[in-house]
């Protein structure tokens, strides 16, 4: 599989997590080809109703376009719900860092495996927030 | 335009009047191709979320089968949202029912014009409830 084709078999893998989970989620038709801001994937249930966009990570870093994020913060004020981004590394499991939590660089929001070790969210603590 | 291309453009036109009022719209990925329940359409602000499935009709009804309106009820109930059909006759414009308003028969939950004129919500009562 090409990188692209294990991120949307990251997404997909999410997906199932959530529903497994009691929570529904899918992907949001149109992320990167409507003119208004689109998450990767909707999760929610009666409590709480999240926003994130995903990364899978195949070397130790990869950077979040601040674009990306900006957009993540504007959709997720308009349709009122939390905005995180959820990373997978190769091999690994997935981790989770609320917008803000990112710290922003000149290359965008950066996230390592280091720091999402030490700092990310699990998927159990991001339901369980 | 085929009757799917005109579905399809009609979610659309609904989307962009969503977001004209500031709610958050979009289509929701997988629709009729994953495995879990999955609306049409997710829109939403900070008080309020909505699934809806969504019907061009170009002559005088139309049917939203029974498996259709049982998804989107699963659907709305583990994700915490409220369950509405939208429909657009061809030529007019748009009305809305609650999943609970509508009238069951043995070909499904029948929609038609004049009841639509009748008991349906417009779009400006729908985001005024």
């Amino acid at each position: 599989m090409n990188t692209k084709s294990k991120g949307s078999s990251a997404e997909r893998e999410l997906i199932h997590m959530f529903w497994k989970n009691d929570w529904a989620a899918f992907r949001a038709a149109g992320s990167g080809s409507t003119r208004y801001p689109c998450p990767d994937i909707i999760a929610g249930n009666s409590l709480r109703k999240l926003a994130l966009e995903i990364k899978y990570i195949d070397n130790c870093r990869k950077y979040f376009p601040k674009k990306e994020i900006d957009e993540l913060r504007e959709f997720s004020h308009i349709f009122g719900c939390e905005a995180w981004v959820g990373v997978k590394f190769q091999g690994k499991g997935w981790h989770f860092f609320s917008v803000e939590d990112l710290k922003e660089t000149p290359a965008g929001f950066g996230i390592g495996l280091k720091d999402s070790e030490l700092r990310g969210f699990s998927f159990s603590n991001l339901l369980s927030l």
